[in-house]
Formats: C-alpha cells, structure tokens, sequence
C-alpha cells in the first residue's frame, strides 16, 4: 500500500493507493468520530463491491445507511442528491454519520457535495473505483451537480478524510472507462511532469494490458501532481496558473459534453479531445510546435481515446464555453501549453483563433 | 452609523448598523472585486426597497441583476434555490458576481446558500431587513434550506463580506414580525448577557413603540453578543457551549415549525415558545428558580410573543425534534439555563421530564 498526504492546514488527509484495500475495513473504521455511516454507490458498483465493503465494515460494528442511485452522468442532478438527503433524513443521520462514496467521479460528486451541504456539512470518504475518479476527482474536494446550463454549475469544496484507490478495482473497468482515465493521467504529464510523460510514452502498453503494478505507479504519480497543486491553491484562487491548470482541455471538453448532451461522451473522452484542441491553439499562438501537438495526440490515440471533436460549429462551442467557471468579467480563460510539460492560464487567445483551432480539431 | 467587526481568520467582515444606510450604496460599492452584483429579494421587500438600492449601485456603475422571489418560508426549498441558479446562469454571472441578499432570513438563508454553491462559492452580502436577521441569521455565515424532514437540514456555513444593517427598514416592519425579532433579541440577554436583558426590560415598551435609537442599540447588541459567539466557534463544532448555546429554543421551536408546517409560526414566535419550554424544563431539573422562568415568560410576553405551543402533544414533539442537528449518536442535546444569563447545552435531560416540560407548555 502506498500512502500520499494532502497537505492542508487542518484538513490533510491521506490518499491511500493499492490492492485489497476494499477487505481492509479498519482502514476506514480508523476513520470515523462514530461508528455510523452512509454508503452511497451506483446499482453498477454496488452490484461489484458493496457486500464486501458492507459486510466488512459491520464486522468492526459500524452502521451502514446504503444509498444506491443509477449509474451515469445523467444522474448527477438535483434529484438524485434529494435522494442521499431523503435516506439520510430517513434513517436519521447526524452531523457526526460520515458519508462514504463508492463509485466513479459521478458518485464521488454527488456524494461529496450531499456530505457538503447535509445539515451544513458532515465527515466524508472517497472510495473511487474507477481510473478517472482515482487520478483526478476524488483528490482536491471538489464536489458539485449539473446545471442544464453547464457542468458542475453547482457545488462546494468539501475536502474527504479520507481517499482509499483500491487499483483491483479498476480490472472490472470497461475499456472505455478505462480510457477515459487515461486521458487525465496523461494530462498531469502534459501540464507539469515531463518524466512523467516520457513514462507514459514507454508504458501506455502495458497499461492498455491492465497491469497491476504499472496502474498502481501511475495512480500515485497522478495522485502526487494533483496533490501537490490543491495543496499550493485549495479554492483555485491563485491569479495565474495554480489549481486552475488541472483544466488542461477541460473548457473545451465541458463544451462537448453540454453540447452532446450529458453522457454521451465521457468526461475523460471529451478532455481527451478538448486537449487536443489546446494543444492547437497553442500551436497557433506561436507557444507549442506542431511535433509536440503530434506527440500529444499519437499519446492520446495509444491510450484509446478520441483526439477530434464532434461538429457541434465553432459558434456554439465558444457559446458554451462562455459558461465556463473560469470566465472572469466576461473574459475566458484557457489553459494553454507553452511546450510539452508546462501548462499555464491565458486570457490572450483572440476568438477568431479559438474557433480556428476548434473547427481544425473537429469532425465535419 | 455604528459598525462591529466579526474576527474570523480571513474571513472577518463588518456589520454596519444605522439610519439611510440603502441611500449609501458606496458602503456595497467599496466591497466588491468586480462590479457585478445579482439582487436576490422577495416580492414584498422588492416593493419597498429595491428601487432606492438598485439605482443606487447602477448610479455607480454597477451592474445588478435582480432576483425576486415569493415571499415566506414556504419558499425555503431547492426551487427557490433553482431559480436564483437559472437567474445566475442565465445572465452568466461568474465567479466574481457578488450576491446580495435584500430581506428577511428566508431570503438570506437562500441567497446564502446560493452564493455558498454556485459555482463552488462567490461572494455575498447580507442586506437585513427584518429585526430578526438583523440581529441574527445575518450575521455568522450559517445558511441553507428546509426539508420536508426538518428545517435548515440542507446548507452550509458561508460567511459574508458584509452585513448592512438599514434599521430605518424596521419602520416597514408588520407588529408581528418586530415581536418575532424580539425574541431573538431577547434571547441574548437569556443565554450571556444579563445587563442586555435588564436593558431590555427597561426598554421594551419604547422598543415596541420603534423608537429608532433604542432599536438601533438593540440590533448592536445583539450583534456584538453574536459577533463574539462566532469568533469563537465559527462551525460550531465546541463540545459544550459554544455556538449551539445561540439555539436556546431553537430545538423546541423547530418541532413547532416543522410540525405546524412552514409558515405557520413564524421562526421568533416558535423560538419564544420554545424558550419557555426551555426554561420550563430547566426548572424542573432545579437549575432555574420558578421566579426566573416568570421573569423570561413576561418579558416575552410584552414583546407581543406567544409563551405557549401548539398542542401537537409530546410524543410528537419529541419525535419532531430527535431529527435535530444537535443530536449526535442518537443523543438530543439542549440548550437549557443554568440561572438568567447562563446557558449550557446539555444532554442529561430524561425523555419523561421534557416531555413533562412540553406538556406543561402548550395548549391543551
């Protein structure tokens, strides 16, 4: 088992990385302020990895409230957080019940922000079990729901206690899920970890194979960038650069996913794609030569992921992106490459470029 | 005009309380980090108040988007919530739109939560214009909204960048709602401030004839007795005392609102009769002299409050208030008087005496 620490004044926490930890009910129990919880899940995950958690964590006495919810990022709404308070309330929570999200990024989320905001705030736990919620969301506290006008639209930062990646998880992972990840693994390289590209390029084989060892490193590096970066700027308030460069292709990729609809495109897919358009754009402003746009894509393609993105018309992507969070007094900021290795946050990029780079990236 | 200073480590702000202080909107002006504001209102405080705000900012550049809600706890939910939301969205405030609240505490609780969660957090400001936030929900960062389970059970601590307190505005106040502050008012003095309390007595009747001055006295101490709980258990997490000592009544009170349905009762006069049953129960445990609940009972009554609840009978008072937020493992704690002036929170009351305490407080 590896062991990561989250730096932050009073709320550090750990982020555990390894195989079995799900039969390591005391890594959790060690945990709580009282032995009471709720288990909020997906029927998919559930139907995997519940009883053995459940199971575990009521042979060490611990209450369990099970909160199960459809799969799919179509469900990360109003209504199913309604759901988590509603259980909660019926089964008489109280602010010392500590919320444990087992699932995917979608799960983590919702989960996160029901911990968040249940009578303003109570314990939480990630349990993430796919690669995407491993490297990426389950680290860093942020938490939220959709908006039928843009992603994560509504949230809060609420930091777990603790994070348990159990990497035997990600073997029941649909490939395309397992891509999906990929893509956020890969952009820790593309925005601050060069070594940690050059890895990747000599090890995307194997792990395409699944190889146990090889995914458990490759959550741990991921896991190290992400938590060195929340721990320098929690709230993402820094002006330049800081938390806000995790966004690598995230503007872009939310675009994608509003515009198809949520669920159609996986979030890792769409910043997969959304990267790529980056990486253009930046190629366009002189920052990024056209080989290392080419190395970021053949990376992205090795991993399976889509490297265009639909035809949505450049038009209504900038419409959409016009939502972003990161848009300040009406001007969007963009994380943009200058070289391979070293994101950084620019509001420079005229329209007329963006929509260049967008339609020269897109399907017809 | 008077102003307090709420200590919070990077989060301290200012309570301005005064005359005219709507027709001073470089007091806002000065506090904002872009100048963009959303107006979050009801129907009938819009009516009187928004016009001299609105084209107050707007005389300084600052754009506002309004948003007004129906007015009355009924309105308390996640719709309301939605609709501030769409608002947000749809006139594409970002990160930095600075979120005002012009009214009561139902309006602030939402406009709070709001600014809480939209987009993971922006800035807000309290405009009080009920004696009732003013000399309370306003100030301390506590927010959210109802459940059909419980009041307040959904929300989060986010504290404002300022608090304005207009105390002109109480001039527009119904009878019932200026006694309904004045229970919170009085409960300052019950639970830590016996000089307050003596003051009180000896100026109720100017009090309830709106003599601006003494109101205005009454709004800061009351604020400066809140300021201080805050500062010193800002997320109400001590273990004895602390915030929770701000509830005095609160615990009974919410079973009435609750069970009544929202609306009914308004928040002060459930409170009012909770402190009875508070000080009631308080007696009976041999803390509180007979002649000290008489005392508590007869300034509430000349503050125009009811001192008697709703006869829903104990048993479902009780179990009303076992879904309380100060209920930890299963434990109700209450916030009971130890002599006037002296609160504690405490669990050591029997089921049977509280009981017995409702019971000796309720019609029939």
């Amino acid at each position: 088992m590896r062991r990561l620490k989250v730096e932050l004044a009073n709320r550090g926490y750990d982020i555990l990385i390894g195989r079995k930890l799900l039969s390591q009910p005391e890594l959790i129990g060690n945990c709580l302020p009282t032995p009471r919880t709720a288990l909020v899940s997906n029927t998919t995950v559930s139907a995997l990895y519940r009883d053995l958690l459940e199971s575990g964590l009521k042979s060490l006495g611990i209450e369990v409230t099970p909160v199960i919810l459809p799969d799919g990022e179509v469900y990360k709404t109003w209504e199913s957080l309604n759901q988590i308070f509603d259980a909660l309330l019926a089964a008489r929570c109280d602010r010392a019940t500590t919320i444990i999200a087992l699932g995917g990024g979608v799960i983590g989320d919702l989960a996160g922000f029901a911990a968040a905001s249940y009578q303003r705030g109570v314990p939480f736990i990630q349990i993430p079990t796919t690669l995407l919620s491993q490297v990426d969301s389950s680290v860093g506290g942020k938490t939220g729901i959709n908006h039928p006008r843009g992603k994560n639209m509504v949230g809060a930062f609420w930091q777990p206690k603790l994070v348990l990646a159990d990497t035997d998880t990600l073997q029941s992972l649909p490939a395309r899920e397992l891509s999906a990840g990929l893509a956020e693994v890969i952009k820790y390289g593309l925005i601050r970890d060069l070594p940690f590209l050059e890895w990747l390029e000599a090890n995307m084989d194997g792990l395409m194979a699944r190889d146990g060892e090889l995914l458990a490193q490759a959550v741990e590096r991921s896991c190290a960038n992400k938590a060195e970066v929340v721990a320098a700027d929690e709230l993402e308030t820094a002006k330049e650069g800081g938390r806000a460069l995790l966004n690598l292709g995230h503007t872009f990729g939310h675009a994608i996913e509003t515009g198809m609809g949520y669920g159609e495109w996986l979030h890792g897919e769409a910043v997969a794609a959304g990267t790529v358009m980056a990486a253009e754009l930046s190629c366009r402003l002189g920052w990024l030569s056209r080989g290392d746009v080419d190395r970021a894509v053949h990376l992205l393609r090795r991993a399976g992921l889509p490297v265009r993105g639909p035809g949505l018309g450049a038009a209504r992507y900038l419409e959409l992106m016009s939502h972003d969070k990161k848009v300040i007094a009406g001007c969007l900021r963009l994380v943009l490459l200058k070289g391979i290795g070293n994101a950084v946050t620019s509001a420079e990029a005229p329209a007329k470029e963006i929509a260049a780079a967008i339609e020269a990236c897109c399907d017809a």
